[in-house]
């Protein structure tokens, strides 16, 4: 039998065993809930599946062995950012008292449990989803794997970094701006962004109704779509599920040449060590047989600050904003003024923030005509809790520089991991293609990835988990 | 040479006459200015294109004989309902001192005008498209064809009226809820209301941006969809331009066999003519290959109400919203009333209109599945001119029972001449498609055009002519 202590928790090493019958579902289950425990109160977990009914699943699982062929995610612990419903669990969005009782899991929630997937709990994320640095919690919050110092990024912290530190095999999160991205990039591990449309959102509490997305958080680009081909497919009572979800292919050949542009000015915010990272991974992606071109990426910019300041956010208050009243002490400030800019825009702001973001859609398809993919770094670099808390508009908004646009421009995106800095960083980029191309960003991240030859998450790096449970204990 | 004074002005006539050397383009355009100089003010245009300037038009079209197997519109004559742009002459909307002048042709007016097609005039509508009827117009309204005592149907009455009176081969309008079919039913000649996004609406004053469309008015299905071809296609300009525009196929082989829904429950507002005429036509679609089955048309009613009694009015005040203080005596009450209505809408009220709008387009997919058309009358009865002033918003929302609910469903729809009544009146029907099937409602309204013996507009009827006439002498 494999030993449970050190098991890798990615989807390929556990399916391989299961196959050979070197693994049972309930040795992974005793395995990941021994793992949970030894880190106390980590803020990684908001709530969790009774342990009892973890191991009861996983020996369902175990008699259903003969019908692993048809569970693609059979035996895979996973879990659920707390914005996103599953039954039986409150969904608190990170805000005291908010706590709705979903009757139902959301319909991606469901597909991953359907598919033999085991569930574990609800995960921390900065309040509402509104932010992508993971410090925007109440009573503190879950550490980044390399360093807690650092930023364990967001809004999906707990989905990043439960996976980074073995603890699931994959997490399902959501993302407007960078949430199911930026998580991944500052704990080493894949987070890939769906087009709009092609996962179910319903049961999620939404910031945009309309490009808000159900993305998925991994140990490599395989796992990650896996996981994505298990849970895609059309939802017919989700308003923005695509009419062709069952038909977007989410493999593609590797292709033997492809176009990669990169935006004309890049932006570090007075990092070192980001820039030559971020020029290595072009160097890999020409040798690799990519042509590499140049982009104005204002676009992005204009697309993402739409966001926040357009009457866009009047969606934030169309989802949760009855908080502002019943709530008020519980929320974070970010939310707080956030919900009450909303109120004063009009539907005729509402219309003609649509129409700019339309127009700007357009525009995207222009500027992305002949190319295959865009490239970015995902961080422009690692941010520290310390500044964050110092400055946390500012710094939130640099944290989302190159992620902002993606969503509202109605892009797919791949976070995966590109190298270790110098300071023992983990620094990813940011494969982005059109909407219904998210097969060639998988094709194409396989060969970047096996290209670097990174162990994703905090991996074999036994200095990193050393360096994080002598924080825990000086804490 | 053709006999220039009974010339029919549909395309396939003027093209099979130029095609022979039997016509010129400066023949038609003198008899079209003779036409409409001959009908002095009927309040069919709101301007008109310099006569010496149609005439020189020609004299180039004639020179380009060559040529006319790539120009598919050659010297057709055609007229553009005036809330859309056309380089030259101002846009009124039908409102005095709104005047828009212009630099560029609407995208789609541009198209026909390259292709060959013969600009005639800007033709009148209900003030602003809002309307139904035709008679929401300041210092008179143009008369349906068949009888002036009854309404010309809106809001592209002049439009309608045009083709139907034989004044040009075909007019562009605009359609929100039914304005480019409702004419087309009162005056027994086809329109066409593409799918959202396949013809560019650049260059339109809209009602409502996100579902507003360029429809066609002809004297016939296969006129129509020529137009059609010719003014399709994708515009990286209009935000909300299909990708796909380019490759939607305007024509389809003719189905031996196909699915026809009609609402469960018929409306005809007390009429006893037309249910005959509508049930005659439900026989003749049998007759033709059709299987009849029944929905629930109440979707429709929601969607069509969204438009009038949801935040979605807003989105006119986006578009000319302004008026209201700047030519406040110079509105209709309908447009008044409904911009002043648009102002107390917030952002989040357009938000959850949208999300409702979006929820109901995904269930007419369910809806339609397995369904290749809906048929409905185009417009339940005949509307009197006096009955209509007496009660206009009543009455109006009678007009658009069957028609409204189409263009926020994104469905596509082709109006066209099912029968006379026995008051001698045209009755008309509609099919009704999902978004990019347009195709297909072409080749099955050929073969019901074709199965009526129906002669389009006013046709051959000199009864009419003659009763239009004598109206006109005692006005």
């Amino acid at each position: 039998m494999t030993d449970a202590a050190n098991l890798p928790l990615d989807c390929t090493t556990l399916q391989s065993a299961y196959r050979r019958g070197a693994l049972s579902p309930l040795t992974v289950a005793d395995e990941v809930l021994r793992r949970i425990e030894a880190r106390d109160d980590d803020h990684v977990w908001v709530s969790r599946a009774d342990p009892e009914a973890v191991r009861a699943q996983a020996r369902r699982l175990a008699e259903r062995r003969g019908e692993m062929a048809r569970l693609p995610l059979y035996g895979l612990p996973f879990g659920v950012k707390d914005n996103v419903d599953v039954e039986g669990l409150p969904t608190t969005c990170g805000c005291e008292g908010y706590g709705r009782l979903p009757q139902h899991s959301a319909a991606a929630v469901q597909r991953a449990i359907d598919a033999g997937a085991l569930f574990i709990g609800k995960q921390t994320l900065d309040q509402f989803a509104t932010g992508l640095n993971g410090t925007r919690t109440t009573g503190g919050h879950c550490l980044n794997v390399f360093d807690p110092a650092v930023i364990p990024g967001g809004s999906s912290s707990g989905s990043g970094v439960a996976v980074a530190a073995g603890l699931v095999s994959f997490s399902l999160g959501s993302d407007t701006g960078g949430s199911g991205r930026v998580p991944a990039a500052m704990n080493n591990i894949v987070g890939v962004r769906p087009t709009i449309g092609l996962v179910s959102s319903r049961g999620m509490v939404y910031n945009n109704r309309l490009f808000d997305c159900m993305p998925v958080f991994a140990h490599t680009v395989d796992d990650a779509f896996m996981v994505l081909e298990a849970i895609a497919g059309f939802d017919a009572h989700d308003p923005l599920s695509r009419a062709d979800a069952d038909g977007i292919a989410l493999d593609a050949p590797e292709p033997a040449r492809f176009r990669f542009a990169v935006p004309r000015r890049l932006e570090f915010f007075g990092d070192m060590q980001s820039p030559a990272c971020f020029e290595a991974a072009l160097l890999r992606l020409e040798r690799i047989g990519g042509e590499r071109c140049e982009i104005d990426f204002s676009l992005f910019h204009e697309a993402g600050a739409l966001v926040f300041e357009s009457a866009l956010v009047a969606e934030r208050s169309a989802s949760y904003g009855e908080v502002l009243e019943r709530l008020p002490h519980a929320l974070v400030p970010a939310v707080e003024s956030i919900l009450r800019r909303a109120r004063g825009y009009s539907a005729v702001d509402a219309f003609q923030a649509q129409y700019r973001l339309q127009a700007l859609r357009q525009q995207a398809k222009r500027l992305l005509t002949g190319i295959d993919v865009v490239v970015t770094p995902t961080v422009a670099r690692p941010f520290r809790v310390d500044e964050m808390l110092a400055e946390p508009i500012v710094r939130n908004a640099e944290v989302g520089h190159y992620t902002y646009g993606v969503g509202p421009l109605d892009l797919c995106a791949l976070a995966l991991p590109a190298a270790m800095r110098p300071d023992g960083l983990p620094f990813g980029i940011s494969l982005v293609g059109r909407a219904g191309h998210d097969g060639a960003l998988r094709a194409l991240g396989r060969r970047f990835e096996a290209a670097t030859g990174l162990v994703p998450g905090v991996g074999a790096s036994a200095a990193h988990l050393r360096r994080q449970e002598a924080h825990h204990l000086r804490e």
